[in-house]
This record gives C-alpha cells, sequence and structure tokens, in this order.
C-alpha cells in the first residue's frame, strides 16, 4: 500500500496532527511524519514532496496555520493530491488559514478540510487510497456503519430520556 | 480507469461544471455528469452516491451555492472521495458555499477547492486517480510543466518589455 | 395538538436542545428528541423527515454545527416547516452554521434562528402551532407578559438604584 | 384560510417582495401587502403588528434591508409567526440584513430565511399554513415534486448531451 | 443643562452601561438610567422616546447586543440624537450588533459608537451637550488634557526603562 | 446658530458629501465645505480640528474610505462633536472604512453613521444643534412626518395595486 | 543605487503591477520585473529570491491574488524585506489575498500594503531605499509636498465652489 | 547604524512591543522605545515623526488596536519606513485594527505586518537597515540558518518518535 506523509509546518501543530496519525494507525495505513516549514525549511519542503512519488507515498497531508502556505508549496512540487489542514492559531479563527489553504489558483488543488480537521484528513487520505483498493474500501464502510450505530445508540439513550414509554 | 463524476446542485451551474468537463477530456479520463440536488432530488441524489463505487466511479465531484449541501451529501451516502467546489452565488461572495462545503464534521470528509475552482476539482480527481496509475501521474507532470513553460514564456514577454537590453 | 419534533445532529449538542425543550415542557407542547446526523445516520434521518407529518408532527426543529446540513436534510424530505438553529462550535464562532442553515435555495425554506438560539426555536414552533389554536395563543401571549413584566421590574429596580428619589 | 401579510420597509423593496407575491398567488394563499417602515412609520407598524391575529393574519412576512428591524419589530407586537427577508443593499451583500434579522434575543424569535429569499418567505408561510391544512399540504407536495421533476429533467438533458449514448 | 439617558436593552447590559455612569457622575451631568426593550416592552421604549425631549433630555444612550435594534427604536420614536451602544455577546464578537446599530436607513441615524465603548457614548453625550455650553467644554478639554497628560507620564516610564540615560 | 463642517478626505468622496450638503441647506443650517486629508495635509487638518470651535462650528462631520483615519484625526484636535462617514471604496466593501471610523479608542468617541450614510450624517449634525434650538427641533421633526407621510402613500399605492377593493 | 524587483504570480496581475513601475520610473529608480509563480514556477522563485541580494536588488515586491502565496515564498528564500500585493480577484473582494500575505509566521515578514495598493508598494520600496540616501529621501518629500498641494487646491477649488465669499 | 523607533499607543501594548525589543537587543541594533497615541497626544506623535530622520532613525515601528491609526499618523508625518503592527483587542479578534493598519491611501504606505507580529516587525526593521549593510545582512542569514536548525532538529525528534527505524 502507498503511505501517507503528514508534514506540520511547526512541532506546534502536532496535537492537532497527532488525530490524523491515530486514524492512520487505525486503519493500518502506512504513514510518515515530519516537521517541515514552507517558509523556515523551504528546501527541505520542496524536496520532500518532489520526492514522495517515488518515495511510495500516495497522498500528503499538510497542517499549518494563519498564511498556511505549507499545503500549497507542497502543490507546487508534486502533483500528488495534496491535502490542506488548516490550523486555528491566535487570531481570527482559523479563517486566515482557510483562506491561504483553499483559495489556490488553477492548475494547483489541495484538498482542504475543516479548520483543525486532521481526523478528516486523514479518512479522506484514506478514501483516497481506498479508490483503487477494494479491502481498505470495507474498512471504511465499516468505520462509517461503527459511527452510524453510535448516533442510533445516542439515538435511543435521548429517546429513552425525553421521549417517555 | 475509473470514471468521474461531475454533479451539480442546478443546471445553473454548468458554466462553471464546464471548467471541470474541459480538463477531464483534456485527460481523456471517463466521466458522467448530472444534475442533481441534495435538496430538490435527494433520494436519486442518495442512489447514485451509494451505487457510485459499483458503478465504478473512483471520484465524485459535487458543485453547488448558498447553503451548499450537495457535496456533503454524496459523502453521507459514499465512502469515496467527495470533492466539493463551492460555487459564488448572488451575495456573500461564495463564503457561504465555502464554509457549507469545507466545515463538515468528523467522519465525513470533503475536499474542497477554491470558490469557483472547477479546473482544479476536475484536476484534483486526476491527482486521486493517478495515485495508482503511472501513465496518467506522467500526463499530470507534463500538464504541470506546461503551465510552468507558459509561466516562463510570460516573464520573458514582460522582461523584454520592461527589464531592456 | 400537533407535535413538535427537536432533532440534533450530535448528542453533543443536548445541552443546547434542552433550553428548547425546557419552552415546550412550559407549554406543554408534546415532543419527541432524536439524535440523527444528515451526514452519518442520512437514511434514518430522511425517513423520520419524510414520515413525520403522518405521525402527527407540525413542526421539525433541527440543530447542527458546522457545516450544518441537518436542517436542510429535513427540508428536503418533508413540506412541514422546519425550524434551524445554527450551534457555535470551536471555530468561527457559529458563522459557518448560521451560513449552511440559512442560505437554503429556493423552494425549501428553512426557518432560521440565533446562533445557539433553540430557546427562540421553540417559541416560534408555539407561534406556528398556535396559529390555528387560541388557547396555546392566549399562553404564548401571557408569556410574552410576564417577559415585559420582568424587563419593567429591572427598570425600576435600577431606576431606583440610579435615578434617585 | 389564515391570510399572510407581506410587510416591506420600503417601496424599493417591491421587486423582492414580488418574489413573494407570485408565490402566494400560485397557492391561491390570501395575502395583503404593506409598506411599513419600522423607523419612519413606527405607530403604523405596531399596530398592523398588533392587530394582525385579529384581522385573520396567519403570518406575517416582513423584509428589509441594512439596519433590518422591521422583522423584529413585527414580533415585538404579535405572537404570530414573523419570517423575516433580509434584503441586500449597496454595501456588505446583505451580510448586515441577515445579522440584524436573524440574532433576535431570547422570547422574539424571527423565522429567517436567505437573503433576498422572497420566495422562500412565501413557501415558508405557506407551509406554516397547511400543518392544519391537508389541502394545502398536498398543493405544497404537488408543487416540491413538480420541481423535483424539473432538475431530473435537466439532469437527462445534460446527461444526454454529455455523457453520450 | 439637558439631561442624558441610558437606556439598555437588559438588565445583563449593566456592566457596560455603568462605564457610561461613571464618566456623566465624573463631569456633573444629569442622567436617567433605564432598562426598556425594543422587543418586550416596546411600548414603554417608544413611550420614552417619544416624551423625552420634554422631559428635558438632550440626548439618549442606547445599548444593545446581537440584532440591536434598541438604539433605532429610539432613533424612531424621537429627533434628539441617539447613540447607540453595541455590545459584544456569546457570538459574533460583537459585529451583529455594531451593524444593526451603525446601518441605520436614511433620515434616521443613529451615531454609533465602538464595540462595548460605553465610556466613549457618554463622552460623545457630553461633547453634544458641551456645543452650548462653554463650561462643560471646558471640563471636556481639562478631561482630555488629563488624558494626555497620562500618555506622556507613561512614555517617560517606559523611556527611562528602555532608552537609558 | 453654530456651523456644521463637512471634511472630505479626498476630492473624489464628493458625491457623498453633496448627499450631506444637500441636508443642511434644505434645513438652512450653515457649513463649510473642505478637502483636508489626515495624511497628506495633517497640518492643516489638525489645525482646523483645533479651531474650530472658536471660529463657531458645533459640529464636525469627516468622510473617508479605506484606513478611514479622518474623523479620529479630527477628535484628536477638538471636542466638538465628530460625525464619520465610512466611504466605501474598491473594495471590501466599506467594512475596512466602518471599523476604522468606529473604532476608537476611549477617550475619543466618533459619532459613526451608516457606510456612505452621507444624508444621515448631516441629519444627526442637525440634531446636534437643535438640543438648544427649538425651532430646529421643529424643522427636524416635520422632515420626519413627511418622511412618514411619503412612507403611508407608498403604502397607499401598492395596497390598491395589490390588495383589491 | 540598489534595484528593485517587481515580481508577479501571473502576467494578468501585470495592470495592477503597472502602477509601482510607473512610480519607480518617476523616483528614477532602476528596476525589474518578473513573472514568477510561486506554485508553478517555485524553484525560478526561489532562484530568484535566493540570489537577488548578490544581484544587487534591495527591495523584492511580489503582487499576487487569492492563496497569496508568492510574497511568502520570496521571503523563505531571500532576507532582503519582502512587500507583498495582496490583488483582488474574482471571489471574497481581496481579503484571501490579504491575510495569505500579511498573516505570516514568526521569524519571515512580508511588508503587506493594502489591497491592489502598488503605488504604495513602490513608494514603500523607495522609502526603504532612502533611509540611507539622503537624495532619494529629498525626492520622496518633494514628492508627497506636492500630492500635499494637490489636497490644498481641491480644497480651494471645492471652498470657493460651496463656502462662497 | 540608523535607529529604530518603536511606539506603542498605550502603555497596555507593552507585552506585545516587548517581543520587538528583544528581537533588536538580540541584534544589537539602536532603538528607542515611546508611548504616543495618535489621538490623545496627537502633537507629540507628529512632532516624534517629523524629526525622526533628522534623529537618526532609520524606521519606525507602530503598535495599535482598534481603529489603530498610529502608524498611519506617523506616515503621514514622515518618509521614513513606518511598519505596522495591529494589535488584538477585546473584540473583532484584530481585525479592525488590521484593516485600520494596512488600508492606506495611495502615497502612504504602512508595511504591516501579521496581527500581534511584533517579533516580525523588529525582523521587518533589521532587513530595511540590512539592505546597505552586510555586517547585519550576516547575522539575519545566521538568524534564519538557526531557526531553520531548529525546525529539522524538531523534525528529526517527531520522525524518531513516530517514523520507527
Amino acid at each position: 500500500m502507498k503511505k501517507v506523509a503528514i508534514i506540520m509546518g511547526s512541532d506546534s501543530d502536532l496535537p492537532v496532527a497527532e488525530k490524523a496519525i491515530d486514524i492512520l494507525r487505525e486503519f493500518e495505513v502506512p504513514f510518515e511524519v515530519h516537521v517541515y516549514s514552507a517558509h523556515r525549511t523551504p528546501v527541505q519542503s520542496a524536496e520532500f514532496a518532489a520526492g514522495a512519488r517515488e518515495r511510495d507515498f500516495g497522498v500528503i497531508i499538510a497542517a499549518a496555520g494563519k498564511a498556511a502556505h505549507l499545503a500549497g508549496a507542497m502543490a507546487a512540487h508534486s502533483s500528488l493530491p495534496i491535502i490542506g489542514i488548516p490550523i486555528k492559531s491566535s487570531t481570527l479563527d482559523g479563517l486566515d488559514a482557510l483562506l491561504s489553504t483553499v483559495q489556490m489558483p488553477t492548475g494547483l488543488p489541495v484538498a482542504t478540510v475543516a479548520i483543525d480537521g486532521a481526523a478528516n484528513a486523514a479518512l479522506l487520505a484514506i478514501q483516497i487510497l481506498a479508490v483503487y483498493d477494494t479491502e481498505l474500501a470495507s474498512k471504511l464502510d465499516a468505520y462509517r456503519a461503527a459511527a452510524s450505530r453510535k448516533v442510533l445508540k445516542n439515538d435511543m439513550i435521548i429517546s429513552e430520556k425525553y421521549n417517555g414509554a
């Protein structure tokens, strides 16, 4: 199976990134985690992206805040699918990172997920890998079925509490 | 090769969707175009999404404006990668569609591209199909190289005009 | 009397939903509470909405956050009045849920109340049921008169404190 | 049948209001149209709202732009369901009217529809009147079915054009 | 001297309003404080505004949050200068109250100050009363001179600490 | 009677400012118009403001766009009431000018009116001058009564057209 | 004298960039214009920035729209002062480009000017070069004095027209 | 070497300003710190700016919140490069200060950095001084290299932890 790369712009983004790591582990999808900054280590960022397909990566997840250029920088150097996680920082509630990540120019898409949406970034990466992997697709469907059952169970609990006999 | 589905919420979204169609044709990626509304034809939307993997689709692109629920509705019924295009409508400059598309709850990602970013949605779909398709990946790299050359040519033209001998 | 349905997208929305429950109890309006997710349990959500009129519901209240599609999904499957409560979540201060709830396309209105405005959602549901129910309308007027009296009493307290003899 | 009142804050809002009038005529729901300003004719606005239930109105629709207080002023004087249409004006793209209309304090809900969403305001009024009117509910379902068929027909046209034999 | 009225939409706005009260006391400007709600006590609000000029008020300050209609309601019933204080509430950081207060239609201005800017509302009221009151104008200039001196003293302290001998 | 000063930051703001001029002429309130820029002619701006009270001005209206500092600069040099008109420019729909005008620090209020609200700025200036001028107050009330009659006439026209015999 | 580089992300940004070119010509400051894209020609962008100081550039101006990463990419490869011009594109009125340009992480500032503020970008570049160049500083002061005179002349024209004899 | 001026609008901005001071000390760049308010001490602000070039300042940094006019006021009185730091205050998350600082009119640029971006303001000032100062430029490059190494070290730590042997 292809690997997923999780790149964060700063080690302070690790708490968010770990939600992605947890999902990938749960699905037994191989991954690599790195800290590269589009601005502080542009050469290493570019090198990583440029070599990612050869190194058997299938998807790159990039998490960054504020003027979040990391996903875009990955997109500039690789034609792999790039997933961007806008990180909420101390001001503007993540709107800056969202717009910096999603409003990419024609030719270089970044698949953007919700602000701080690291779990979804990992799930999207798995969905991408599952396009040609029936077994992984089945795991996804099972995961989703479990989530549905949990909602239905919550409905039952709340129904009992509020809706009477 | 897996097919790409392009679903638009209304036939008025066709001018935007055609930019995606053009890209898919250029890459000779098979596709199907549909008009389904998450609100007006919820059953058909759900049925399409639920059966898409079996019908050999690899990616679903959904374009919608305002309270743009179409991509999310696709995500609710399929574990295929769903790409959302927020469409700019007569008010709020597309911000409503962007937030309605990207801010999905945990468990159901929508890979969101820029407002009105239909060409990028198609390119992202191709990048996803190219993860396990070396030939398609080569086409993507050639496409990107051509885009680079065009920028460099524009630089030459403008350099000659402004920067002198 | 017709019943009111209170649907929340996640059991984490219960603290907000309880403000609606309290109002309905105070007015002795029959209600049912459910947890259904437009995304995680789309089939159950649709079934509930589609059968609601037959099951003697008069109004459906739907509370959801972020890309809040729940009220819209209810509207897609029922021509009952749907009231949407946008829930504030960890980012964007509820603006995402507000726009996702209110900006519905032509043909499928959602009666949207303020962000986290669950008490008002319940009052609006009661106002709807009271259109053809004189007794309920009288209860509403009494409720409003009590609220007025409370403001006037606060005015008296503050007047005494600040405006002298 | 109860009547619907359509109140606009200024005669310049008539082009938007007419979309509501058209819908009400199509459904043969009796209505009255008025120009009252919450600010320029506060007494008449208040009198109209205060007497509306007695004059056999079932719902009041209020359309206003900018600091859109009209719907709120109606709500202050009547416990009928009040539907607010935020009107887009020359600046801020209708966001000012949306927030002024929807963010009502506890106790006085305004059922807010999309910016410039006059057709939906009328449909919501009809949905409210249809709670206890089976015939009107059937008309609504027929109207919605027609809208669905139109989408499906558009899908067929576009399918034929793009999806080949 | 004319009096200043401080009207708040809810007694929960008192902590903000007290900053205005403190300023008025410091300037020995007579004032009256009231709790009136544009929505819950519309009749009393209107009566107060309509009679304010006769009762020797010169300025009305109105403080309200969310869909802040109070200042506009005062303006609808009085041609006295109305000062609006947008109050920050639990969502949207006061932007809703700011737009609801400032975006008044032609004919009925509200003199809007900063979000939660109660001290400035009082100072503005005093500036208005001082247009034809030389003594009050002198007090204002003295107050401003003191504020200047405080800044210059802070500059001296910080200069000494950071700029060396 | 005290005079009103209308200061605009650039001669390109004249079309907006003329709406204020028209109102002042209609009320026969003496005024002076000037072009001063807080940034390009800071000395003249400051001098004008500093001398305005002595030169028998009662109110200063300042109109400016973008980072609209003009009203604030007037406030820095005069304790007269300063009215700010935020001007909409080519980007951001006037939100930049609104926030730059209204969010003044404690001690220096700017009485802010709606974006491009020049007529209201003039009316507010007149309201301020009318606090101690019964005749001017009567003119204001007559002006407002005329505006009310116009709304009522529009209501009659529209009532006749839509509400039948 | 050091040269100024004007880099635009796309040749479609030329109309904005020409306002910078005009200013630099007027001040006889040597410059070079280039089209480099942070995304489409990342290698050339990086090389240009990395070599700029050696090639005797003193300042780099970068103009880009949407997810405007160009200025940030320049900052990643050069410790020269980088000036960012956020370009308004078809959606969001330039807010996306503004936030993507200005919200840079600690360590890599971009000196951001107003949306579409190309003339100011050039003036800022000249101000930077003038820090150690008395003659250029004199030119700047003359330029500013001319701008002041133009405002004062406009004031005279408007004063004559509106303020009478 | 030219000096850097750090001006803050209020002593409450000192915690932000100290991040700039720390950087300047680390680079051994001479500086002066002052508290001047564009509104409360406009004369002193203007005098400082007007005399700054003569007093051997090379750059002025101005930090202010809300309707942040301080940087613009500096720009009005000096043709030195002015760097603006928008300060986040109790409402609107710094958006007001950002727009008030960056959206300057043509002719008077303010080099704006991120909200609360005081460290970057200092670094930008140093970059400006380093244009003609090779030694200072070397220090900047060393500082940036250290920042890069820190990222790479963090990458190594995280790689070891997550990516295994």
